[in-house]
């Protein structure tokens, strides 16, 4: 089994035979294949959305995906929660000296998979190889460039009094599985993480109504954190009735044993959408007839007070006030 | 002292107290004031560059810069280095739990002095922290967007027999500072890493000839592994004189006792040039009259043989071919 040298990482000739016979094989694409310092790409009329996100998740493999689609996911998702359209990503790995090759060349034609679907371009790219110690096996950056069609105004200061809350499928399951693995739970439960990217659902829903107010993917930190990030942009309350919102039998159970909320577990294949209320049968309409929105749900609604507070609505009437996460139970979620 | 932990990397209340009271005091612009999940920024008419690097260096702190710095001039070099104007940075920073708050923030001040001098706005970021032992106290991801001049055209396949080879000034400086602090020599050397953004020198180098042929800043691997590159991506040979090549004294003294060539010792602010010979005087004085190249030099010509290769001219008339570099004596170099 041919392992990870720091050879690999040192910008040599090992490291010329990673990215020719690895990555360039894998993200075949004519701006790769210029081999340059930078990506030469393009120029792009609209508004232009960028953004980073690193992946430290530990264990590398779960149910449902592994730190590659994880990272091409993440980040198409971030770009499309601006409303744009996701065109390039960058991705930077970070080797642990003696990982197995094979299992970076598992991660990386999950990328490969996860980026074809989402019809984005692997246009840049770096390896380092560190130390055996230095890092946990495998960490991935992945960057990424999308743009904002003419029009379209997605941010988290958009919500208004009268919108409606929707979820675009059940919540908790990528933070309920890696609890699962992490814990050695050992359920025999059918869990698998949600993980996928949400760039066509987004475009369904926009098309439906351009005038969505606010998307936003809740990963750390869960729907609970999300909201309360957009109560307080907007300066508006968010109440949210608990019998609506979609959670997997299975979910809520791991959660009742270890006395966690879903509502603060990550999901990587969920989005929260604020819409006008008279736009809300549409968009909803368009997020069940996608393959990632099946499971789409009015879960609450934006209310004027108690100003950049959340409020969880119960079956029995009772209101109480859900903050924003202060510590996690689990690390290396995402 | 506080330490960042966990929880700071957990997408919650104290990764807003981090953001708000480090990241975003320090970058503080207009689009990372917006807090999405994507910076919005305007179009980019001319052709878009776009590059990525995670920087591992060890030790954190070097004569000359650290991590931040570092991380900020690299990337904003390899989008000059495709002729386009750096214009936006994000960062993803991967922190190991206790790393005391005092020492991120020197390295974020130290980027945001980074990207103040070479005119770019970092507008997008990401913190993970991972647990103890599971990195070795701070990894630093930095992707770039710049924009490509219309008319520029640079590219390792351009080089044409009869151009002159020019190097930006001494080389090994960056390689040899991390060597002496990493094995601890303990010379009384005056040497400072080279770590410099390089987009202003390379504006002017474009406005005395917008026609270069190539730029390559010889990081890992060095200056041989750039002009290897170079050579078998325009198939032509590269010769270069021996001793026409700028090297600092103690430079060339350190890799005297260790049996090293500061050919292949990275650098983190020099540029190779290409370009066309009649405009070799013009280029060289610019970069002379410029801060960052001060002491440039005509260090060699592109030969239509051998092709690929890259060969060594010695003051006494010998030639040897220069290979790429195969493995690095130096890990985690940058």
């Amino acid at each position: 089994m041919e392992l990870i040298t720091l050879a690999h990482g040192a910008g040599g000739s090992l490291t010329g035979v990673l990215i020719k016979e690895l990555f360039r094989r894998h993200f075949d694409n004519e701006f790769l294949a210029e081999a340059h310092d930078s990506a030469r790409l393009p120029g792009i009329a609209g508004k232009l959305a960028f953004t980073t996100d690193s992946y430290v998740i530990d264990p590398l493999f779960f149910p449902g995906g592994n730190i590659g689609k994880l990272a091409v996911c993440g980040t198409v998702n971030d770009l499309a929660m601006s409303g744009a359209r996701p065109l390039y990503l960058s991705c930077g790995f970070i080797i642990e000296e003696g990982l197995p090759v094979s299992l970076l060349e598992s991660v990386v034609a999950s990328m490969a998979s996860a980026a074809g679907e989402a019809g984005v371009l692997i246009v840049a790219g770096d390896t380092k190889v560190v130390n055996r110690g230095a890092a946990d096996k495998l960490f991935v950056n992945t960057s990424g460039i999308g743009e904002i069609p003419q029009g379209i105004d997605i941010s988290g200061g958009n919500a208004k009094p009268g919108d409606s809350v929707i979820a675009s499928g059940t919540l908790g399951d990528h933070g309920a599985v890696i609890l699962v693995e992490r814990e050695k739970l050992g359920l025999e439960s059918p869990l698998e993480s949600d993980c996928a990217p949400l760039c066509g659902l987004v475009a369904d829903m926009l098309e439906a109504c351009p005038d969505i107010r606010v998307l936003r993917d809740p990963t750390r930190g869960g729907a609970a954190t999300a909201l309360n990030e957009i109560a307080v942009q907007s300066q508006v309350g968010i109440e949210i009735d608990e019998e609506t919102i979609p959670v997997r039998a299975a979910v809520r159970g791991i959660c009742e044993i270890l006395g966690l909320d879903p509502l603060y577990l990550a999901n990587e294949g969920k989005l929260i959408a604020i819409v006008p209320a008279g736009k809300t049968d549409a968009v909803l309409k368009a997020m069940q007839s996608h393959p990632y929105g099946r499971e789409a749900a009015i879960i609450g609604r934006v209310l004027p007070e108690p100003r950049g507070r959340l409020v969880l609505k119960t079956p029995y009437g009772s209101r109480r006030i859900l903050d924003i996460m202060v510590s996690d139970s689990l690390p290396r979620i995402c």
